[in-house]
Formats: C-alpha cells, sequence, structure tokens
C-alpha cells in the first residue's frame, strides 16, 4: 500500500500552508461597510473573546489567527462560524493543533461540525487530531462526529477521520515494541548474565541482559544502557546478530528482540537491586546446561548464533548513519558490510 | 529496564485466578439471616438489575459473575459497593474486561473508585483498562481518577494506573511501524520497480516497491504481499539484507523498514492503478542514475548492498521458526545461517 510507505516521512514533509484560521460569514447590521477587515476583527475579539475560546489558548501558538470578513452576498449561516486550527500535510489531509483546541465542549462541538464541512467541501483526506490528556472531555465529542482512535500513549491521543469514501489509506498505528538483548563476552570467553527479580517464567534462570529501547532511541544504545543500568558493565556496540519478530505478544501488539553484540570496557559488576536479583560472568557451557535453556530452542539458538559470531563463523549487521532526503533526518541503516 | 523484557511475554502468562466480581456489603433489613448466598443474589439480580448496569452485558462474558454476601459486622458502608471485572496477570496487575465494564457513566464512575480502592488495599500494582469506541464517554472519567493513555488504535483505548509509589515500570506503548522495501531482480539482472501515485518527495522516481506490514503479518510476508499488490508479480523471500531505523518520523513514532531480497516467480506486471502510476524491470545502472537516486545515500547504499548480496558478496538474514517456551508461540528468529 503506497501510503504506508510514504507514511514513513508522512509528517516530515508538512507543506506549510497558512494555518486555516476561522472565518465568519456576518450579519453585519450596525458595522459600516466601511469598517476595515482588522478593526472588525480587533472589536470582535475584544467584544467577544468567550465566544471564541480558542483565542484564550494562543499561549503557546507559533502563529497568529487572521480574520477573514467574506461578503455579504454569501448565503447563510448569518452567525458566526468558527473553524479549527489545523495545517494542511503533502497528502491533502489536515493536522489540527491541540494548542488551539476550544477548552469549551459547545465551542469544540460547532467548531469541529463546521471544520468538517468546510474540509468535506474543500476535498480534504485524512484529518489528525491530536488532544491532550488534559483536553480528554473533547475525546467522546469527535468520536461522536466519526472520528477513530489512531494511537495514544501517555500525555496524549491521536484520532483520525478519512474523509474520501473507500478504504482508509491513513498509515496504521504504531504495531511493535523494540527490544534488546546482550550478547557481552570478555577475553576470558565469559558471558555475562542475569538473574530477574521478575515473577516471569524465566525467574531464577541466568540469562542475557535484555530490555526496551527508550523513545527515540537507537537500539545499540538502548542495548548498552541496558547492560549499564542492569550490570554496571560498560560495553560497545559490535554487531547485531541476529533478531526475533514474535507477533501479537501484548494486547494485539507485536514485539521485535534485536541480539546485540556488546565488547565490554569494564570487570566490575554492580547490579541494579530493585530489578536483578544477581549478574555474573559464566561459561558458555555453564549457561546452556540450564534446564531452561535445553528445553527452550529460542535460547539455545540464539547462544549459538552469538558464540559463532563471537567466533567469526558467521555475521552479523554493522549500524551505519545514514541521512535520506526523503525524509531528511539522519538514521542507522544495519547490514553485513 | 526488567519489565520491558519481561513485556515481551507480559500478557501470555496471565495467572488464571478467578474474576474479581463485585461484591457487596449489604444493608439486609428485611431479608431473613437464614436466606442462603444463592437466593438473596438471585432476588437480588432479578430485583434490582439496573442498578448494576454490568450485569446488562453479559452477552460475551467467558464467566460468571459471584456474588458474595460479606458478614453484617464489616464496617460501613451500608450500601450495594460494585467493583469492575478484572483477571489478575502475572506481575501482581489487574487487566480490566472491557465487556464487564458499566455502560452508564455514573455506575462506571463508582465502581472505578471502589475497585481503585480495593486494588490499592490488595497491593495490586499496574492496571489496565481497555475502553471500546462505543464506551468512549467513560474515558474522562478513568483518566479524572488518575488512569492515562497507553496506547490506541482504531476500535479501543488502552489506560494505564500504576499505583505504586515511584516510577512506573509498566512497558512503555507501541513505538515503531514496521515497513518493508523489496528487491525483486529477474535471471536478466533486471529489478523491478515502481512508481508511486502519492504526492510525496519521490514522486515520478522508479523505486522499489514498499510498504508496511500489516497486524500479526510476519514480514517477509509483508513483502510478497505487497510487491503483488503494487505489481501482481508472484515472488519468494529470500533473505533479509538490511534494515534501517529512523527515530520519530510520525506523530513521536518511529520506523523499522527491512529490506528483503525476493525472487521473483512470474513476470508479467499488473498494476494497482489505485496506487501506482507505473511499474516495470529496469538495469541496475539506469535505476541508479535517476538524479534522486545520486542525490541520496540511503538508495544509493541499498542499492549497493542488495547487488552485492544478489552477487553473492554479501549475506543477509534469513528466517528461522522457532517457539520459546517463554511466551510459547512460534516466532521468527532472523540470522545468517
Amino acid at each position: 500500500m503506497v501510503v504506508s510507505h510514504c507514511s514513513s516521512s508522512y509528517y516530515r514533509h508538512i507543506v506549510q500552508s497558512p494555518y486555516i484560521s476561522w472565518s465568519m460569514e456576518g450579519d453585519y447590521r450596525g458595522l459600516s461597510s466601511k469598517i476595515s477587515v482588522q478593526p472588525f476583527a480587533t472589536k470582535l475579539l475584544n467584544a467577544t473573546v468567550t465566544n471564541f475560546p480558542c483565542l484564550l489558548q494562543g499561549g503557546q501558538h507559533k502563529h497568529k489567527k487572521g480574520v477573514q470578513v467574506l461578503s455579504q452576498n454569501i448565503s447563510p449561516p448569518s452567525f458566526a462560524v468558527e473553524y479549527l486550527d489545523g495545517r494542511e500535510d503533502e497528502y491533502n489531509g489536515v493536522i489540527i493543533d491541540p494548542e488551539s483546541l476550544p477548552s469549551s465542549a459547545n465551542a469544540f462541538a460547532s467548531a469541529l461540525k463546521a471544520s468538517l464541512s468546510n474540509w468535506k467541501l474543500k476535498g480534504k483526506k485524512g484529518i489528525w487530531m491530536k488532544i491532550l490528556q488534559e483536553q480528554v472531555d473533547l475525546v467522546p465529542i469527535a468520536i461522536q462526529e466519526g472520528f477513530h482512535f489512531h494511537h495514544a500513549e501517555p500525555g496524549y491521543v491521536m484520532l483520525t477521520y478519512w474523509i474520501p469514501t473507500g478504504p482508509c489509506l491513513l498509515p496504521a498505528s504504531p504495531s511493535h515494541q523494540i527490544g534488546i538483548a546482550a550478547f557481552v563476552i570478555n577475553e576470558k570467553q565469559e558471558i555475562l548474565v542475569v538473574k530477574e527479580k521478575c515473577p516471569c517464567t524465566c525467574s531464577g534462570v541466568w540469562k542475557l541482559p535484555t530490555g526496551y529501547i527508550n523513545k527515540s532511541e537507537e537500539i545499540y544504545d538502548g542495548a548498552t544502557r541496558e547492560v549499564k543500568e542492569e550490570t554496571g558493565i560498560d560495553t560497545a556496540f559490535l554487531e547485531m546478530v541476529a533478531f526475533r519478530h514474535a507477533q501479537l505478544v501484548a494486547f494485539e501488539k507485536s514485539d521485535l528482540m534485536f541480539v546485540c553484540m556488546l565488547k565490554p570496557l569494564s570487570t566490575e559488576i554492580t547490579i541494579d537491586e530493585k530489578e536483578i536479583e544477581d549478574a555474573k560472568w559464566i561459561q558458555v557451557e555453564e549457561l546452556i546446561a540450564q534446564p531452561y535453556y535445553q528445553q527452550d530452542e529460542l535460547l539455545k539458538t540464539v547462544t549459538a548464533i552469538c558464540m559463532a559470531a563471537h567466533q567469526n563463523r558467521c555475521y552479523g549487521f554493522t549500524a551505519h548513519q545514514l541521512t535520506s532526503i526523503f525524509d531528511g533526518q539522519p538514521s542507522n541503516l544495519y547490514y553485513r558490510t
């Protein structure tokens, strides 16, 4: 699906078009037709600011709202119509600025209805609306208007609305968590292992340090960080020797676990007592002799691959920083040189 | 962080403990103290079902609720207290069943308050509450009680509540989308390329078929599917020659793009006219001669890696199905054999 591909840079090439600011079709009785736009706008803002809650939230705005007074021969509605702030993306979609959302439910509901009609008239496609946790009262209103959950994380939920008929072509929500397993082997051919305090099935088993990468963290940085956190050992990334893809392991989400070969830069172990019961350097024979390893095809295979890579009998991927003009940002390309 | 590791199987080893069903501390005036629990429960269910909305949602329940009448010398409250249904996970957490949530906001709010107090008393840690899109009115109530957004996708939002003091140790929300790029080269040394209809920066450029994998789809299956969808060409997966990790490309989410070497099993191109402008077999010289390629470090490097792999000058990872006793499910381990 093409949009999926494009979505890898979907939001890096936002067309910096002017914000779609709220406009008014006015009933101008009592206003001189000679009044220019700016004084009218100013007067209106001063006089009726409480009717336009989004005007109260400009603290973090990067732009100024414009006010357009449309010609009076435009047909009704003959009352002020407020639109939500949004900027266009390169896919003929609109991205709503959460900081511009009205704080009042009524103002939001009316602005959303007006904006949806406006976007439909303009032939817009995908609408993206990020709603912050403190704005959560707006979520049911948006869902009621036909928005859907897209993704969320602590602090916000992202809602989307696909306007065209036919299947939604917006990119899917994030589907995977990225984990690492660290294979650290020293000059004495000893492997760094830990026993975890968690009550999971591997409790009491000597195993490789593992964990998830942090948001916006490179994979190999996540590996060295986890080893440092759990054991106090400093390491340097050598190569990625394998990765495991497990589907739908957690609430319909999937898991990629990258096995990283790391070179130890220190020897003294200092465990993280909150999470680690014990850590030590172990000979591979003792590691794989554990019943848990003997029963587990995955652990046995990963250990064999790591030993083969360590002994230069097979090779993994190394990491190479590259920037693509496609999304204009640095990234890491992992491959065998 | 240990829990991150464990979370790769976090929900595969749910302790199948009995559901924590709602119980009552009753004001039993008018009821004979000789009435046994079951008749009392039945009488109550029949008489006051509308006071217990969750009882109306049993259609898809996999279990029956129990009713416990506690001894009358328990201190107040002297009114019926309803708890939310939840099952324990192996991390001393609770997973709420969305099908059991009261449909009325008031009933939900009171049950949530009562349940939180109960979980705190019991020393529970992480609370997981999935709220379906049609239950969206409950979301602001839960956020008000201290829940946070965790993740979402069309159809539901997942909220979490970390009870202990100290940092939340629940696994993070999914952070990555998984894309593929397909390198399909035939016996004439021609590479299968497409021009996409999307208005992105690569518009008009001959490029490899790309896309995102579907939910619960294996990576190599996603690659062969995308090639088939975009060009009509049947292919077989050979190896994974590289992958790119790009961070925070879309709304604070990241992107992993796997470059898959595929063997063509057919020759006749039939494009997907909705998304593809054109497709053809191209010589590598013509592909890389395009100005866009000449300017783009990533595309040039990926093409060089693919040609080297095709000419056996370097090697990628092949896929091997393995089952781990850790999460008890089949998965694919990618590595160099």
